[in-house]
């Protein structure tokens, strides 16, 4: 019955799917029990949840719609301590779930050990990317090709396989690159998994669930960790 | 002891009632599998509550303390779909519960089918009402007479059947209608029902229960879709 | 968008859908404020919320998995308040919601306007049917053809279409009848409506949706009522 | 931050713990789709949720407070589909994480490929055991050391390494091997896990966690399924 | 605006009142915290949750509708540890909340400090009150008026000021007093105390809130713990 | 086992712990019903929720990382009525929990009854204060050690008693003395309450539970009322 063993992570879908808080500070423990990253999206411009998702031992979060280096800001502070961003210390689970015993040895690689995906899913995102891409604490962008279709088409369709914004969507994987940070993206499609990676994106979430949970291969979130 | 039939619609309040998160998303789809159309008001500034709202299927989602064109703005960003705003796609719920199959004819349409009602209740509003009223993507405005008596006298008194504003509540259902805009009411006295239509309501809500339900005349609601 | 003017009740599903005492407890406010019926499924043996289901205000209460006079005389008991059963008093939001003022009226017209349904959806119920029928305060059955088919071909299948089942399906209807109560129905496939309704059954939900509510037609329940 | 890749379960606990049916729903996905098995200890006497549980996704579920036959019946009976049990049909959930697509062919295996595992913690269901183990839906035993010990120094003690018990506690493993059924336990203490192996315990518990989550290792659940 | 002092305990009522195991959980702490007891009124037969609301940390459980010998058994053992019952170990949070740090001293003290009240609200458990009073682990009785009006009438009104019912009213009180056991009531109506405490009851509830909280007065569970 | 009665408050934390909206409604009653002040920390920048908590009757709200006068502007807003803020009426719940049974009468008291605090814990904040201590409707700070010390070691440290940090926070206590304000600390080290009340900290909270709750000594909040 459980044959899913290939899959690498869990995303805890708070932007369109069902969950709330309490869900979401629950069902972190879960997955990270599990032996496997507990990834949360968080919904626009929600970037309190963003700092309890990592009190609650989030490897990672991604944040949708971040427009502009404003938005990158706010979400870096929210996720990495100081110096690099303004979050506040209270990682009660988190450190639970941590092989740190040690606060300050804690606090230190947190913000090493933890992600902060950046939704790209607008045309101003895009215009804006690498400056973007250059807010320090920013670990990497995540493409939402439902949304960007939409842009790209001017709002004329929905279409996360339009042929027409596959460049722009290479374009931010090869910017990514550039700039030393990771890609991910979400495939409606598996289909489209192969083209996704040759394009440069490390990490292609597949899978969704009636409860908006969605699986991803995280093999690139193990990469950067080591780095 | 369901002789409640003449109700034409529930909303579900996050701002001064019960209502979290999880018990508005699950309560939406019993009032939209009722018939009925489900109407959410957001806590102040939590403009992530109305794309979600809508996301699970809420027929209008009404927003407190738009003060300025930039809540205005924000809050039609958060409720309508590119290029008129930059609502994020995942309609899932909703689109179960509507009539449109295909994706993109539900996202063309769904801006045009769901409405966002602006809270006009301070002298900041007030001043500012045409400028709201100009935001494209508002499709109403929604008065709040308890707060809007707390403005107008100053912090003295709260009394939603204040006399002196009355003017003041007859212009914004004027300048509504102007604009080519909807024009909504809580109405606390029963009473008033009837004066408030002559000032130019077409919505006027009027029950409340204990659990912060009000009910609403929707008629107007289907008029505007119709249009 | 909210065409769906032509259905009748809503169905909170506790027993196989995502329902909890929270969603339920708040759910039903939004539906009987809509101005249809609430109905509650219990899970299996749940009686205790039965009689918070009515508490809050629910039109009905489905019982699973009424399989002999005890389950069924346990059900009546938590449904009805004495002499007839032995319902606790305490219905605050049911009273709000209701249009009787007075508290001993209302608790003397309660148990006739709230409706109780046993499934009958075992082999063990199809044989004990007629004293479950008999029991005072079942004021109905209802089938349940999924569970029906399991026991029908003896766990080989799940089919809810399950032709030779279909003789005794009638057989439960008929039985309802002889007996003055409801014969109430899930049909999984609307084609067979025509055919349940020509059976005798009164009320056939029909639609289902991903949250587990469920729609009815209650033209029975308020011929019920009206007796 | 996530190196626990060595642990195989993660158990949600609802007798002792704070897992709610709202949360035990929603988390028992996250753990799931990480891709290992999540089981459900049940409050006494609740096998309404051991169903639901089950129809969610779970891999298998624990029943506490397992004392006689009758326990042992009715908890195989909400956990197993007819002919075996009276378990009703609506794993949406569990279907949708699983890998059998085709409804009849999803429940004839469902009773194989979930576990029942009732929990011996009082001398009563000691002096039982084997009426228990015989009966058939009970997939094993899960021994409770902390209440056993209680019991069995008749409410003088709670010390779950009780080394009056252990004998005890050994024939237990024996009598579920003679009977081929499956034995575990929780081990508060890690070092006695070697100790409780060469009892004859195939999955012992080991972890814990604020939020009473408890890790297993369930190479012996594979084993179950795969004969 | 807290000039509310004199209050002793707060219930959380599951029965009629808007409480989930969520919010009871949780709810129990808080209370507890503010230095007061706090008191979970459980749902009819909800034996399960008098076990969690003790864990917890709940002072005192009441339970409804204990109409003979085997329901105040069933909710004897789930509330007191063996010998006396059957109270399965976990009290984690109670734990914390109380002033024995020592496992074993906190589980033999544990069914003094908490308190295990059934309600006596029908004729049958009128009739064997004495029966009741005798269980072990019984630790009060709880006189709920409204209900027993209900009985004492046959269904005819729902007044729990019912003069008819008076004499037995105090006759439960001497029964309580000469088996050495608490004696307690809601009383509806604020200027009925002083009645009741002259029958002889020792903790008379008199508040009540829109969230189904109840305030009471404890000196009596004070008398009671330090005998 | 309750011999906590010295405590003086109840904070429910939403920023670290547990809490959520859900959670916090609820249980801001059963500590405002057993008699003492209920407080609520928010998220950082959830000003939504500092108003939902009000409503529902918190004596007092907390929000944490106020960094500059735009920060503690919107909190006043948030938390005050018309004219001193734009807090919006609907206090319903803190109504019933209120001894001003009038609406004005409420409305014109609220502002003075329910204390704002404002978290001081980062180095901008501390650059602020005295600006911070200005803004109208803030009724006090609030030091979060364990965040000012990540702050005042650039990173390098978590540790609540920095001795190099004690002169600022010494220097909070006196400015806020100097502004007629209130000052409050949490204090990691029961050892260092002495300390920080001679520092002038008239508010020293100590305690802390897993579910976060924290307790608090009140008696500086009474003051403040009765001035
Ligand atoms: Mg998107
Ligand atoms: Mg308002
Ligand atoms: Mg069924
Ligand atoms: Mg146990
Ligand atoms: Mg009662
Ligand atoms: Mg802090």
């Amino acid at each position: 019955m459980l044959a899913r063993l290939g899959f690498d992570a869990v995303t805890l879908d708070m932007q369109h799917g069902f969950h709330s808080t309490e869900s979401v500070l629950r069902g972190i423990a879960g997955v990270a029990l599990a032996g496997k990253p507990a990834i949360v999206r968080i919904p626009v411009g929600r970037f309190d949840m963003a700092s309890r998702a990592l009190d609650m031992g989030a490897a990672a979060v991604i944040a949708p719609m971040i427009n502009d280096v404003d938005d990158a800001r706010a979400f870096a502070a929210a996720t990495k301590f100081p110096p690099l961003g303004e979050r506040s210390w209270g990682p009660h689970r988190a450190m639970q779930l941590s092989r740190h015993g040690d606060v300050s040895t804690f606090m230190r690689t947190a913000d090493r050990e933890t992600l902060s995906f950046a939704m790209i899913e607008t045309r101003k995102a895009f215009d804006r990317l690498n400056d973007i891409l250059d807010v320090d604490g920013i670990d990497g962008v995540f493409v939402g090709p439902a949304d960007f279709s939409i842009a790209w088409s001017e709002g004329a369709k929905v279409d996360p396989r339009l042929e027409e914004m596959m460049p722009a969507i290479e374009a931010i994987a090869s910017a990514a690159k550039k700039s030393g940070k990771l890609a991910a993206l979400y495939a409606a499609d598996p289909g489209l998994v192969g083209r996704y990676r040759q394009m440069g994106y490390g990490l292609v979430a597949t899978g969704s669930d009636t409860e908006s949970l969605v699986l991803g291969a995280t093999s690139l979130l193990e990469r950067a960790k080591a780095e």
